[in-house]
């Protein structure tokens, strides 16, 4: 089988071509070509079977339809601009996240009505940015996308047409909304959410971490080996029974700050507890305020897709595929 | 203040502007101009203020952009292709509903750009197309919406532009999801729901109605002149409360077939109810069955939103408009 990846480059569509080449196959069946696309270029693993990366902009006008003239079997649409970027540059976040990805949609479409049996797997990196205040205590999986920002709006929006599409036999689609993912390896960034994240691996990394916000702030989190797994049961699961609901939050775990440092201190002891340093940012607490806490992901269990199932999971996937500790 | 009507040559469109003609004034504002659109000629009421009625397709090309220029202060925007034509056409049915209903928001956002100050209310006729099953026994504002039509949609896909637009402060939007319209004046048409008005219209009248389903199919009513009411309520309430949340399921009544005809027997008596031929027909049944029969409209009747309370109130509505009895 052939498959596109979008935004290959990112850190999640990275470990998701890393595991690919790793599997070899994709729900049983073998892979014999990977067309890896971002706006830089995407690392090929060593152990990759034929594989093109491609750098470009999947939203400029031609470039849908070039990437899908080669009929892939399975779109992983990861490609995206980021939360804070898609709200500073507001065109650009819908011609980006909204247009670009009804590009491709559509090229799917043309190509479709060309040769029925075309029908794709298209699955597509949503967030739990379509949802926004006021919450419910835990929102489930029927509660009403209002999000309240441009990047969950455009989310939301592709969600829509990507359960129509799926409706009409275009395509045959997911949408997969994304928990926090947590530990990010790397360096810490600008996002508020950056510090979720932090608070764990600079600790175990000897460093020392900031904490902007509160221990009783909640959050929903899952691994980047977790999403990785979330990509490749979308992609393999039977999408028969999903009706037109084809878009799911995700399992996670759900922890306050103070349980992450808990899990923390049982990982690496009061040593690594004491690298971190509150500092309150009432900008980062503001924000982080918007966000939900408690999800029941009950559709998405239904349908095979798992996750950690609490943070000292989420710490020893990081030690594991980040830090060289045994499986 | 200057007032454009999209769609105003449609059932609603005409007695909304009519509406507006008899007042004179808006939230106590007076009217100078009424722009009307549609692909038809809008007949201009004989007591209307300054009217113009413009014969275009306001998704062509550069057309939303020449409505907007005026600068409006209120826009109520009806005109839509219907929900079966949009599913049998797919590319018009998103390129009317969908890019033509964006199109106007994005002359908004350009010509708030260009002047702050111009922030106008766009009242947007939604639907409950944007619902689609598996549902529960009464449908909340916070119940996802899962379309499972195009048209529902293209609805809401609107919508979630029109909260993004509001929240950023580029026009301040309402969203009015409409409950069926009962009792349509004029011919039965093609409809699915045609015969919910066509059983109490035609004996009303005087004529023989075909009744396709059984007694018991339940599903959500208001009149021509409650949804006048409705836009109106929604180009002249305050904003402020709604938040994020800019469109809402209007209130009505949820009302049997059954109900129905045991309204228009009290109405009009044994002789009209006679008029009501039972014939079955399948295909309608099917789709009705996945239409919803009941809702909370809690957030709109806080705003200030009305309907009638009974199928008893719906019918005298009409003998009023439609029929000459008296107030």
């Amino acid at each position: 089988m052939k498959i596109l990846v979008t935004g290959a480059a990112g850190m999640i569509g990275r470990k998701l071509v890393e595991r690919l080449a790793r599997d070899k196959a994709l729900g049983g069946k073998p892979i014999e070509h990977l067309t890896l696309v971002d706006v830089v270029d995407s690392p090929i693993p060593p152990d990759a079977p034929s594989a093109a990366p491609i750098v470009c902009d999947f939203s400029e006008k031609g470039v849908a339809a070039t990437l899908i003239a080669e009929r892939p079997d399975v779109i992983f649409h990861l490609a995206a601009i980021v939360s804070g970027d898609a709200e500073a540059n507001f065109e650009k976040g819908y011609r980006i996240n909204f247009n670009g990805s009804w590009a491709l949609l559509e090229a799917i479409r043309h190509e479709n009505e060309k040769q029925a049996s075309y029908k794709p797997r298209f699955v597509f990196a949503s967030s739990l940015a379509v949802f926004g205040p006021p919450f419910p205590d835990c929102i489930a999986d029927d509660f009403a996308p209002t999000p309240s920002t441009s990047y969950g709006t455009q989310k939301a929006m592709i969600e829509l047409i990507l359960a129509d599409y799926s409706r009409k036999g275009f395509v045959d689609g997911v949408g997969v909304r994304l928990p926090t993912i947590c530990i990010r390896p790397g360096k810490p960034n600008k996002a508020a959410s950056s510090f979720f994240s932090g608070i764990l691996r600079e600790p175990l990394n000897g460093h020392a971490a900031d904490l902007p916000v509160g221990d009783d702030v909640r959050h929903w989190f899952a691994s980047p080996r977790a999403a990785v797994g979330f990509f490749i049961t979308a992609a393999t699961l039977d999408t028969a029974p999903l009706g037109t609901r084809r878009s799911m939050t995700m399992p996670g775990v759900s922890a306050t700050v103070g349980e992450e440092i808990e899990a923390l201190r049982a990982a690496a002891g009061d040593d690594a507890v004491a690298r971190i340093k509150r500092v309150d940012d009432p900008f980062v607490a503001q924000i982080v305020k918007g966000w939900a806490g408690r999800f029941d992901a009950k559709m998405a269990r239904d349908a095979g897709f798992t996750a950690e199932k609490d943070f000292r999971e989420i710490i020893k996937v990081y030690q594991q595929d980040e830090m060289g500790a045994p499986e």
